[in-house]
């Protein structure tokens, strides 16, 4: 089951300068900002109802997101839907023949399952799936 | 302020196809098909938590969502953000010279008011904003 949208991720090319819009401007908190090394991003969190808009700056210039900023400028990068049993999901998605980035779910630091389906198979969404330990 | 994710909008070329991830693949349900004539969409609302996927389709060959579609492929298209004053929001977002696709907000026919800010504001990202009557 699909529990709810976790995560919009926008790739930025400076978080000050982004920052003036998103939480000076529009009004969203800030509630952190956490390096993410296996991805190369500093990301900023600023949550909203039951979501979080999550600020992704680059922090080399070879990563995933440094190359889709190179190539397609700053913008929405993906959006993450929170599971309760990723497993099921990326079964279910596999049985659809569905792409998927990740064919088993990758585990962060903090023990939550991560997988990405490629946008080959959604409709030209990056769609990222994420269940909680 | 900025109560909560309202929707995320998808521009897609069918409503069949994009059914066969988000409904049948990635297990959404689909909660209804309403035609938004202003927009010259076909929209399929799939409720997510408290939020929406929105499925745009575009109807005609020349609305701003059909040249999008056409000139940057399938994909995410805005993200739209319920808030409690969209004046109040507005007169913010005035105050800090970000542009605004639409300086006062527009009412539909449910009586919510909505308005876009400009992505050239947001670093790359099409805003709306509504809120509730």
């Amino acid at each position: 089951m699909i529990k709810k949208i976790a995560h919009i991720a926008v790739v930025v090319p400076d978080l000050t300068e982004a920052n003036r819009f998103w939480v000076d401007a529009l009004g969203l908190e800030m509630d952190r900002v956490e390096e993410v090394p296996e991805q190369a991003v500093d990301v900023a969190f600023l949550p909203v109802g039951e979501s979080n808009v999550e600020l992704l700056r680059p922090i080399d210039e070879v990563s995933g997101v440094a190359r889709y900023l190179e190539k397609r400028g700053p913008g929405i990068h993906h959006i993450c839907f929170e599971v309760d049993d990723i497993a099921a999901t990326l079964a279910r998605l596999k049985s659809f023949d569905i792409p998927l980035i990740n064919e088993e779910p990758t585990i962060d630091r903090h023990g939550t399952k991560i997988a990405f389906v490629h946008p080959k198979g959604t409709g030209g969404v990056l769609v990222e799936l994420y269940e909680r330990p």
